[in-house]
């Protein structure tokens, strides 16, 4: 595939993961209202998360390898499964897709009765958050360790389902499903980050709040996302 | 496979969609009545159409494609991967089997204590709907761009999901579980139709309220099957 | 295999399957009482059955196929891929694992504080029923067609996933999630049956009521097993 | 593999396994407050357990064989297809790693607003419990055959799933949904163990009363695993 092919589908399948993922936060999480059960709640927000990775894989998998995230694509760099020279124009294209799909679903928003964004609230527009931001009132410290711990483990998951020893063909099933798993642990912590991108594409419409804090979900993800790499390549280089 | 057995099976899988998830819409997304959490909710209904797809592609998949929605034939034929000729019988043939499972799933929920459809209620009958019929009050602007982006990608994830060089047999749960997804996002907009078979077949006993919208669940997923077709035959053809 | 480790597969299956599905609704449905959103609800009570025979039927299949259900081989043997001659043995084994479930369940259930099964409510220890044993109200007209057309599209998804040009290895899969997606649909029609070993190894033990309506949930999934597995035969023999 | 790599796989598998499980239940399964269908529930918990398993088991399944459960170990041996040379490291690393994932999330959760562990609580912290520990007032005999039974099908469906007989690859989807399942049914009833590690790893820092109970839930799931493993390996020898 050529890099402007690979790059379109990194593009695309990071709108994907934003349009659907905050998509469904935004529009369907408190469906009718506080209390009210018909609504997806933090079950349907993480199934539908983990739901645009696994068909985005199974999309584009094989024309980019389905990164949608920096943070996956630094670990697989530093895990020795990503080429240097790639890195930028994926984050940059993926950053790209995250803010275009902040946008469309700005407009589909604001087309529902009484939509407002509160930039006060924690999780406003689905941004992730610390402090007063978090859903939860969990700390910085507490935000910081479970992005790093969380994108780490994701990338132990990503490195070891797309192993040449591993089943063929079930890694989107593996990495989507592991993404569902991490936002069931900790939506209520940070409104679940482990992707830079995710997190910038609705920041810049969360007002002011989100943007002061994002630098902890570049920071967090790409350290977990390196440490995660590192420590599968150790585990179990990929020519063994 | 002779065109009449791929039309039954056509025939029988878009029954089974509409037999199943509006099915699940109506008798027991709010069992117990308003606020009680047994009642399976937009998560179960989001679950419910995708398992629908999910199984009838496993069960239909090699006899017809498995299509079940003109959108999805139609964006098959525009991304180079259906021929023309079957468009029409395709078509045909689904919004007859979404009709006659819009009939059996009145039979059965007329059995039931007290049931009766408010045509002017939004979502009645599982029906579509935007502006005063969009369960969210959702605008037709919004309504119509979330249409058209959702079926463009549902058209994307099945064109690379069923691509040569993607993993082969996980097509299914790719494409079922994209259309989970697409409800998980857009049930509170427009009760999410991206298939125009589905919408017809509840609307036709809805009232005139929801047949009166009926154009804009033809055109939005029409166009954005369409689209998604393209695009993707773009980013990856067929032969590459 | 031998009949008897065929046989002993069925029982142990089947004892899964009722273990599972109905003691997820007898234990956890409503845990925390009437309101409570912490109970799983009849969408993980759906998810339970279907479940059960996702995991059976891998565990299972390659020993007895993995029917546990007396309408699965009625169906399977109508359709033309099971032996009149294991008909009889499979059906007694599959009873006699539902009902050994069934008293597990109730050790079980009764080591709870305050459990009690109340005779007169629909749906009591898990039962199935119509009319004013119906969780919702549902008639008895309304139950028979529910169970012959969710029975027979249950059949045609087996016949379907199993047949030699799916993607092999999948059916457990799909056919697990067509059970979950039955319980989608009609748990507030008859409580979901679908399956005669299912209902009569809770009904014994339910009281006279459950006993008394027993009968239609051996005809009407009996007839639907068949109707489904002669309608799949027809779509796409074995042999095509 | 050399056994120290093997070791650090099952470390790393059954922190994500508690870290995951247990952190879900810890931080999201009552999120918002009593009555909050915002919350994930049992369902959601229930889910994210198995999720851990089901891509723990794809990430270090070829190299650990993914057990991250003594129960699961000693199970495999009985049925012959574990050395026992392996058992006693395998079940040292795996409450070493439960122990670390339980210290890891203490400090997580000590970061959000208004957390302190109700020691008298049953399920404190996501500990295993019975009679007044039981989340649902259970009697020890209860929660004993609950966590034998569930344990017995749960290596059925371990020995089931990787038999050379079943379909390659699946087995992680099967045993992790089996993990789901079994949640789903006895989680009102133990708070679900089904494995001492991970009951161990939480048991340490909820109180005196969960470590008084902690016996049962090594003795109950050790037998039940030992019991599975020998009635598979009677219904389907390894080389039949």
């Amino acid at each position: 595939m050529t890099l402007t092919k690979r790059l379109a589908a990194e593009f695309l399948g990071t709108l994907w993961l934003v349009l659907g993922g905050c998509g469904s936060a935004v529009l369907a999480a408190n469906f009718g209202g506080d209390g009210n059960p018909l609504g997806i709640g933090l079950l349907g927000v993480s199934l539908a998360f983990g739901l645009t990775v696994l068909t985005g894989a199974f999309a584009f998998g094989h024309i980019s390898g389905g990164h949608f995230n920096p943070a996956v694509s630094l670990g697989l760099w530093a895990g020795g499964r990503f080429p240097a020279s790639d890195l930028l124009p994926y984050i940059l294209v993926q950053v790209a897709g995250a803010i275009v799909a902040g946008f469309l679903l700005l407009q589909i928003a604001k087309g529902g009765g009484g939509f407002a964004i509160d930039p006060s609230a924690p999780g406003a527009f689905a941004s992730n958050g610390y402090g007063v931001r978090s859903p939860g009132g969990y700390t910085l410290a507490a935000a910081f360790i479970t992005e790093v711990l969380l994108t780490a483990f994701f990338l132990v998951v990503i490195m070891g389902a797309t192993h040449g020893r591993a089943p063929a063909g079930f890694a989107p099933i593996a990495i989507g499903l592991a993404l569902t798993l991490i936002h069931l642990i900790s939506i209520p912590v940070t409104n679940t980050s482990v992707n830079p991108a995710r997190s910038t594409g609705v920041a810049l419409f969360a007002g002011a709040g989100a943007m002061g804090q994002l630098w902890l979900f570049w920071v967090a993800p790409l350290v977990g996302g390196a440490l995660g790499g590192i420590t599968y390549a150790w585990l179990r280089p990929a020519n063994e």
